[in-house]
């Protein structure tokens, strides 16, 4: 019999959970045999007393196992990436092709868009016909084909880890490192695959505001994976201002595109790389990083990346042709709104986050599960930290349908960015953690 | 509008509360647009970073103002007196009528006894005829008239506080010095008294197990009294063992008689005088603790308290013989099981604990609100910790009606005790706060 009120004592005294304890706890949850508030206090008391790494490892297992857990046939070596979180960041669309145009294989589960940071499948959905859905099924056989896939799940992953989510969001036990790790720890557990690359953002615009808070949860993922049994890496990335120069769904998928023809951003090319080296090392396609760097910025100058895309796109049922013609094939907002200095000086401040709860005051984002979204409304950054920055100068050009929807994005817009005397361009990369 | 989450976060983070938040968050906490999960977090948090003195005079004052607040005619000043709880606890019995036999209004609303402590009520009701729930009119008219009465309450006296007891209860949050100090003088706030005279019970029957927490919890109990207007002082006061040498409801009825009548336990008779001297100081009726204590021990000695205990009985309808035939009037249970000793030695340890627990098990306590007890049942106490104790002497004596509660208590009773090659009498009057 699971004892909930000894169990919520004995950590808050400081003591230490044995790894039956923590099965018999989850269940108890999922039981309701330990009830919600009683859930919160041991939340709260995790908060001050912490878990050492042998119950993270615990607690990441009993939550990744309460539900459905992917299993990929014996041969298939998988390699998943995992991003905390970000504004513009399109990673996903470029890395997956990438990294299966180089012969390691992919798969790659995500959920919709939440809050102010937008969603893999959204913005896949911006291209027409896409199946963003796949059965497991359809989803083995296609990675099995192209060695890659893309799907959101309707899949039971680690409901457990559900319920400690929805709580600690209502319950002030959201910032604690070891609940951030085996939260995002245990979904990857039941995703399947047998490596993680972590992108761990840092910044305003991120989980971790800053960079001992990033090293911490970017060791804990890397060190409690391995604790499991899984390969993995973290990559500490900044995340102050939003990655690339186009935040909305439809317009980030232009942006990967560009990346993948060997053009776009030098922020978003490095990052693919960076992330992308990592993942081509765990799947032994390299030995080294800078072999793998090389290899990654070939594949997406010679086309080879794109090319990989175009299949992934025309697997999935999606107009392939967005590939080439992105701008006939993707539907954008028509309304153009440009918001310009008033000043001179060098752009110092640029935050993320009011520019992602922009999008979403756009119509480009949801506040809830199941809101509808408008894929054709983006924001192009025309300025990053550290530009020279003159009167009149174009910071920010807002794509919208709705006048009422651009007035309650202003608000957010207009406060994300300041100019000062001097300001460095900012480093992207900030570490590695293995 | 109040915001459960940010009240968290702002108490998690080692904030501080304003009184206006503390009301408000009292208020939600009612209506219930904080949650349950959302307290259990938030007294979780209480307890790592505490309250200081100006938040728990809110809390205390929010609490005790949550429901029904007693409030007596003006002219009438009122000393209340209030145990932490311990074993064989009879003092209340003996006290009322012993300070309002020499002048000083007294009061006690008392709820029934739960777990291993026994109620005032309870005990009461042993007396044939006895009335314990009065109504508000009849209780300060009987006050008027004979300077003190005891009643059970059907008021909602401190509803709030009730919640987060309950609360506290089931989510590990019990001990936490600021959440003990505000259930229990929010109660008292809510019965209306100018003053009150704690006894804080210390030992392995009591709540503070220890000395340093015991003090701990007398000081801050009338700090924050006078924060909120009230004179309190607290009395610090061993509960090793159990007090005198009865534990159950009518056999303590039976104790308070002899001692009203000048004999009993020194034990008992020494904290009712030591109580009952800080509530005559309290009341003005003495000058000195010297003076007052040998007034007490006067009242005790020439019958003054008994003839008051006796009106007080005869007031509420019951027999009032049983102050001069106790034994004619109380009801006991008919078989006697001895506990005898199996060796010599001193006796060191007789736990007060699992001999309340054992009395429970025997029918004379509750485990949950609404169940029948058996006033009957008791234990007698033969011997104390520092007595000489030979082979075959009784240790205590069960007073019972059924074999089954008979083999119910034996395992809590027979551990409750232990001899030694030595062993001091211990102190029982510890110290005193005000």
């Amino acid at each position: 019999m699971f004892d909930p009120l000894g169990f919520i004592e004995h950590k808050r005294d400081g003591g230490h959970h044995t790894d039956t304890e923590i099965r018999a706890f989850v269940n108890a949850v999922m039981t309701e045999e330990m009830r919600g508030y009683q859930l919160s206090a041991w939340l709260m008391a995790v908060c001050f007393q912490g878990l050492d790494d042998g119950e993270m490892a615990a607690l990441t297992d009993a939550l990744g196992r309460s539900g459905d857990v992917i299993e990929y046939p014996r041969e298939m070596k998988i390699t998943d990436k995992h991003s905390t979180g970000g504004v513009g960041d399109k990673t996903t669309l470029i890395l997956v092709p990438l990294v299966a145009s180089l012969g390691v294989k992919i798969s790659k589960l995500s959920g919709p868009g939440l809050g102010f940071t937008g969603g893999t499948v959204d913005k896949l959905e911006s291209i027409p016909g896409m199946k963003m859905h796949l059965t497991a099924q359809e989803f083995y056989k296609q990675i099995d084909k192209i060695g890659c896939a893309i799907s959101g799940h309707s899949l039971q992953l680690a409901p457990a880890e559900g319920k400690f989510y929805t709580m600690r969001d209502v319950t002030g036990t959201v910032p604690s490192l070891p609940l951030i790790t085996t939260s995002i720890l245990s979904k990857k557990l039941a995703g399947g695959a047998n490596g993680y690359v972590f992108d761990v953002k840092c910044g305003g615009g991120a989980l971790m505001e800053n960079y001992e808070q990033a090293s911490a949860l970017a060791e804990k993922l890397v060190e409690i994976s391995k604790k499991l049994g899984k390969n993995a890496v973290s990559v500490i990335t900044d995340m102050e201002q939003p990655l690339g120069e186009w935040v909305g769904n439809a317009a980030e998928v232009l942006e990967a595109v560009e990346v993948l023809s060997g053009c776009g951003p030098d922020d978003v090319r490095e990052l693919c790389c960076a992330l992308g080296a990592e993942m081509l090392i765990m799947g032994k396609a390299a030995k080294s990083r800078e072999e793998a760097h090389a290899m990654c910025k070939n594949a997406l100058n010679c086309g080879l990346a794109l090319k990989k895309f175009a299949e992934l796109v025309g697997e999935q049922g999606g107009d392939a042709s967005v590939c080439y013609e992105p701008l006939k094939v993707l539907k954008f907002a028509e309304k153009v709104y440009e918001i310009k200095s008033d000043r001179e000086g060098i752009l110092a401040r640029l935050s993320a986050r009011p520019i992602g709860e922009g999008l979403r005051a756009l119509g480009g984002g949801r506040l809830k599960q199941g809101d509808e979204i408008d894929h054709g409304v983006s924001v192009q950054i025309c300025a990053k930290i550290g530009s020279r920055v003159n009167r009149g100068d174009v910071i920010m050009r807002v794509i919208y349908n709705k006048e009422t929807q651009l007035e309650a994005a202003l608000p957010y817009l207009l406060q994300s960015w300041e100019t000062a005397d001097k300001a460095d361009k900012r480093r992207l990369i900030l570490g590695f953690v293995q």
